[in-house]
């Protein structure tokens, strides 16, 4: 059976009269949309051409909601009650829902933003909030998240569907954890090395570190980061070498559809959540 | 057949540390309740708690969308296009909706607010572009408005339901637009007076004008203004005195049920749109 | 020479149609009023009224600035460099200034508010970010904050005057911090006692702990909290109480001086900026 | 005696993770930077930035202030009252002024940014509260607007200093109005002849029309637009023009004593206020 991987990008964060990133572009090469919903990017304008867009492209659309931190570009860490978390989710998934319900395209998962997606990964009773507001809202929505970490343990315990995300433009360390992007190697940059990587954390499921070794990861998704001046051209140079390979580009339900129907092929249980924190 | 009619009150005004109305207590004598999406008023845990003591109470919810002014409470005309009007529009329905889906109860109506409610009353575009845009969310929202305007007709040439709102605490004029709150009369506080415009507003389809004379208002909902110290008490005695006068308060959605039943027992063509403004 | 001490309170906290605290009869009986900037309440209508009543009234009139978090009322800790600290700060300074020139009173002086007072509390760095950023503005500001921390040093290493805030309605640990507010006995809201305690704050230096001791406590200035029901009947009893046991009620500019000129008589040192955290 | 005239641009727009403009670029070739104070683009850093840029460079500051508006960057036309409009354009003067403090370079214009630029050029009422609110907060600021219209008629009244601002790449009409961007040959976008038409501004204070003829039409600053890819190349381009034909590009304030001057000297009487609208 051949691998798949799905390909994610954030996208729809321009903003009233400022424009970010090349989604036009992007969305030609990736598999799944996390559509920003205006708590960090976005406007409704750009929200409903985005979705539009992904629409139309054939991209499985998901949110990428964020604290309310416009400013700040959802980049800054904020001290907020599981309530508030709760409520602003809720408030940015129905938002983007509604653009979806119009353009006819189901909203597939959600990749929280920045200090968000950071602070889920590291504490779990805001993951187990986010969590479990997703399963109130629609308990198929995939949750995309950092493995080995709170989140995917939330994920895990509230009953929602999971998908691993790997960074093949970043360096991990040995246990699995990226590398700060203050330290120098922690971002790689060369196209092809980015593309080798990729394959090789489908193929055989591991990362380099920083030092040279091997670390395992398991990447249900991987990121193309859409904020460089040549992430198109990194988008496509990935999709090629994946494909090179044998390895098929899919939304994220199809593969965790695939990682499912594999475990029970092989009798396997499901995965069980990584060791704490 | 005995009369119907629903009583509506803006809710969910509230922001932040910010108290507005008292939606506890007036969720005790309305049906209909017209939850703020955050562009005027509300923010998320607001919503979350006014849908769901609606929810606890059995009052229907609708959307009680704005032009985006917080600052200015909406009150503020702007210039906007017809799609920022959507779009716009579209971000807060969807946003009200996901607290819906989690409290178990449907999303029934839509009542602009402030500055929006009067403009689609005069422009004809506008009005339009609200109307379509429900439609394309939901078929079957009822849009809430002024009758005898241009969303009346919007509603229609899209063919949506609509919901004529009349305003018991509010002065007429001769051709049944609402007098100016500038003009010294316009406002009417007295309790039991509010209360026999209501009754007089569903059983006879008139309302007093400024001037004593009578003119032709048909309401299916009648609007409790929650913004003044008494209302609560207002609402309780405009409820008892139409409940002692023989007329049901039933959530708008039966109201034009009942509204179609009758007009098909009458063998009635449906109500033609009002003429031109 | 008789004693001094300023009272503070924190005003023009409301925002567009919302209003909060009772500004107008609090301002008869204190004597430094700290205006919100726009970024956790306040507008530029309030902010005007707000200036114009402190100056009609004799009352001094700072700034009380806040991180950008008008939903969560600046009460919410962010991580932001001190760069974003220092900006946001001259924003709010600025704006609040032009009410001031306006009205043709002086900005006295900047008690930031709520998150943002805790944080350089604690926060060597960002508390050098905020005296400094004063000192650039101007030299003669005076910063308000929790005496015996990282604010009271970063003031003296930079050279610009603090005020020493102590708090009359809130028990104190026996190392002088403050008692959580989730702690029981934490508030105090029996006027008299509050009256009884800033009397002693003043003629002895000292303020009671939650366990009954006495821990030295030197206060400029004290904080009347303006959000509760009762603020301006306690803020006359406290002035009440304190004048009737001579002590001078007179604005914090007053008070340094005062100190300064006591000091120098003494032949005293400036007091040292008090040991680390 | 030789030609003068300023060249303004519109600055600092970008906001949070969003950039806009060329500013570093323009700021080689401008005399006045017109700095966004955060109501439709800038913040805090960008502001501090854009100003330390201006100082940095020798280009005079000045205020671009605007509606609350930032999705919509200030360019929809909002109903607002006298007051709303002094008090956000004194909040907003203030801010800046901050900036200017802690850089060293005085404020010395405020041009109106967008859709509030186009109402005062045409409200007399707002047009008067913007002039009086300028000379409340500091007389000698100088406003700029769009000459013979209700803004420049304001500034006569109330008694503050005017610059009459020129557009050398727009069309004009027979009566000096700005042709629509939305005809046709409305925006003149080659630079060759961008220059052409301001040095003929300056030199025989005429424009030329839409049909080909010309109108007097009288400038003391000219735009320079910074949103289009060569804006730069532009400035540039008008600037050797304008050298080269022995027209000196210096600040507002020098174009308008200047111009008292020369009115002295001819014995003229300073122009009187155009004629209504």
């Amino acid at each position: 059976m051949s691998a798949v991987v799905d390909l994610n990008s954030d996208m729809g964060e321009s903003f009233g009269p400022y424009t970010l990133g090349q989604d036009d572009a992007l969305l030609d090469w990736i598999s799944s949309a996390n559509v920003a919903c205006g708590f960090h990017g976005g406007d409704p304008r750009v929200m409903g051409a985005t979705v539009a867009l992904a629409q139309e492209k054939g991209v499985a659309v998901g949110a990428h909601p964020s604290f309310p931190d416009l400013v700040g570009f959802g980049r800054r860490d904020m001290v907020m009650t599981p309530d508030e978390i709760s409520t602003d989710l809720l408030y940015q998934l129905g938002a983007l829902d509604a653009f979806c319900r119009v353009a006819g395209v189901p909203l597939r998962h959600v990749k929280p933003h920045g200090a968000l997606y950071n602070r889920i990964a590291a504490d779990a009773t805001l993951a187990r909030a986010v969590a479990q507001t997703i399963a109130l809202y629609r308990r198929d929505l995939i949750l995309v998240g950092l493995p080995g970490t709170a989140v995917e343990r939330a994920a895990a315990v509230v009953g929602i569907p999971f998908a691993r995300e790997g960074f093949a433009d970043r360096a991990y360390n040995d246990d699995g954890t990226l590398v700060s992007r203050r330290i120098a190697g922690a971002l790689i940059t060369d196209p092809a090395q980015v593309a080798r990587r990729a394959v090789r954390m489908v193929l055989r499921g591991t990362a380099t570190t920083l030092l040279g070794g091997e670390v395992a990861l398991q990447a249900d998704t991987i990121c193309i980061h859409g904020d460089t001046p040549g992430a198109p051209e990194l988008a496509r140079t990935v999709r090629a070498a994946l494909e090179a390979n044998g390895i098929a580009i899919r939304p994220i339900v199809e593969v965790l559809e695939r990682r499912a129907s594999t475990n029970r092929l092989a009798g396997a249980a499901p995965p069980p959540p990584a060791p704490g924190t």
